[in-house]
């Protein structure tokens, strides 16, 4: 027969290739200075407390390390976790933590359990791309979420759909924002939990820039006030080394059985080798001394975008400078799509991700983001100061072409 | 409100415990002898070479190694896989190569892309309980194939069903399936393929088993005889070790992009550190020497328990002797229940798992695995002494109860 044996299974209809793939793909040229990326900076990964605990993990551990182990994830990080949570204002037992392949695992644990074809899951605008796709397969209906420059409105989450099939979740990213940078005040946690506990709708709270603050720690998680019905979202990818994919979770007792089942399904358990390393590097309070060093570099680096941005883009040009995280969000004046101009952005030797990948819904083809992490701050301020050039030639010609 | 915010998705009501883990629960106590668990052998684990490598890696590639990488996977190991997989008749191009976390993720990223909720899947009769598993959550329908010592019967594929919504795919594990050891003929091999792509249902084939053979390599891969039909599943989890999570799909180009794009999705991508120290000990032709010291062990660990099984079990026991793999499959005599007999194996000191745990459908209650690598030989012949005598025991009571 000819036709293919590959029937084309609904869900496999909704899965398309990563727009941000797709970019990075066109932006990958040399000489191209990228800013569109979403890496830590490499210069920050400790290699040799890394090396180090591989050695003692090997020399005194490498039985149990080598062999399949708990999908809970390894005693001792499960409990590191609890203690490091603690800070963010939670109070849950070690049992309450699963360590994950990295928190977009998480997503996908979140998903697969709480995603029902054609239920509604609400998002913020814009929101996590990587979070869009890890729940599209299993076919929600997307809500998105009316935002301003300090999160989803509480108003937004009250007026969510809860008759039958009722709206499975809200997926919120308090701290820094991936793509917008922004941060929760402390004032809109409250309410945005608030309206969440009236719609009874629950929180998965994601936070992984959570950590890379520049000069004081955002308010307490999400999760804290509201810890029966939220799930929490970490990551060591941001603060450690993504090359180990690690992250966890923290659910609320009644979830966790099932999201522990998710995880076996998934993968059986997340290697305990790399729980074992990252568990000997961290135990000894490692992060209360690295993480500060990722801040400052972090800090600097911001701080030369935010001054290269104000002298080198044009006018109608609008952004936030942000408190912490890996990124800027910038939006241009009215007539300019980020998309469009992208080619001319990599012809003139620079590279962003157009906005428009991140929205569940009606893109803004106005926005941008910029990673300020990933290129020296001499880098950035020629980077930056290209991208200005570009955009004026951008305006200077819609001008021509709209003035008769 | 008081009702609980964590909606009861369709979904998540599908999913519960994993079987074996209660029994593993249940069967892990102090001076047990576990022939439950299928963990290979601690003993195989080459601790000095993935020391060794784990140093290199982080003294030449750390920046690489601990950055996000490429979904696909590190592309040295994904050139190995598509050498390695020649070996068993394949011919793909490293294109066609996904590396996973772990060949259970294969199976996740399989039942992601298309399985679709009511379509049928057909599963071997028994099958591997982490399949099932990992399908679940896609809420297809599983269709048993009726199987002999062979597996499956070519009839049983051509009976599917191919009508809309059509079987998705049949799951097929040639070669020492876990639970029953069988491995399929060249002949079946070819009769199975045939008989699927007659129906036009795709072959996902699983061989995490497939090196460890005694005394000769099994037949060419299922893949190898209808590349375009067939899906393929490894794993280094048996050869070199599970704590590294690390397996592999092999994929036609047709279908390899969604594939990807739900890699993607779960995890971004499997740690690119692990597949750097995974290819740099395997690339000089190491598993070449290492593998065979695995036969070698586990073929004596087969005669060993061949032996004792032999010596000690009742009359009315069926069982063969696996000619690679893990397992021994037995089947009790009627009216002996390996589930409820469980309680009383762990009570004489040994660990086996039901059968029934293996079924999509109607169980055979008479059926039970056990692993003949965790043990040593002297200790294998220990244990199914003591197995011996509780069914000898076992047996001696039905007969009463049966005897008026």
């Amino acid at each position: 027969m000819n036709r293919s044996p590959w029937t084309q299974a609904r869900r496999a209809a909704r899965m398309n290739p990563s727009i941000i793939r797709e970019i990075l793909k066109v932006t990958e040229k040399p000489g191209v200075l990228s800013m569109a990326g979403g890496l830590p900076s490499a210069d920050t990964f400790p290699v040799e407390a890394i090396k180090a605990a591989c050695d003692r993990v090997l020399t005194h551990n490498a039985r149990e390390a080598l062999q399949y182990a708990a999908s809970e994830g390894f005693a001792p990080l499960r409990e590191w976790v609890a203690a490091k949570v603690e800070g963010l204002g939670m109070r849950v037992s070690p049992d309450q933590v699963l360590i994950t392949s990295g928190s977009q695992q998480g997503l996908d644990l979140v998903g697969k359990l709480l995603c029902d074809a054609g239920a509604p899951v609400a998002v913020e605008t814009p929101t996590y791309l990587g979070a869009l796709q890890a729940f599209t397969p299993y076919e929600p209906i997307f809500a998105s979420l009316a935002s301003d420059d300090e999160g989803p409105l509480p108003s937004a989450i009250e007026a969510l759909p809860h008759d039958a099939p009722g709206t499975r979740f809200a997926y919120l990213l308090p701290n820094y924002q991936n793509p917008t940078g922004r941060v929760m005040s402390a004032q809109r946690r409250e309410a945005v939990v608030a309206a969440a506990r009236k719609a009874g709708v629950p929180v998965v709270e994601d936070n992984p820039y959570g950590d890379l603050w520049f000069d004081q720690a955002p308010p307490a998680a999400l999760s804290s006030l509201w810890p029966e019905g939220s799930i929490y979202l970490g990551s060591f990818s941001k603060v450690l080394t993504p090359g180990f994919r690690l992250g966890y979770i923290v659910a609320p007792s009644e979830v966790y059985p099932k999201l522990l089942q998710a995880k076996q399904a998934a993968d059986l358990h997340t290697p305990g080798f790399n729980q074992r390393v990252v568990h000997e590097v961290i135990k000894g309070g490692f992060l209360d001394e690295h993480v500060p060093k990722i801040r400052a570099r972090y800090k600097a680096n911001r701080d030369a975008m935010a001054k290269a941005l104000a002298q080198s883009l044009p006018p109608g040009c609008e952004w936030q400078s942000p408190e912490g995280g890996m990124f800027f969000w910038i939006r241009l004046p009215e007539g300019l799509d980020a998309m469009t101009l992208l080619p001319r952005a990599v012809d003139a030797g620079i590279a962003y991700v157009p906005g428009a990948a991140f929205y569940a819904h009606q893109p803004d083809p106005r926005t941008l983001r910029l990673s300020f992490v990933t290129l020296t701050p001499e880098l950035i301020a020629e980077g930056v100061d290209k991208l200005g050039r570009m955009l004026h030639e951008a305006l200077a010609l819609t001008t021509a072409e709209t003035t008769p």
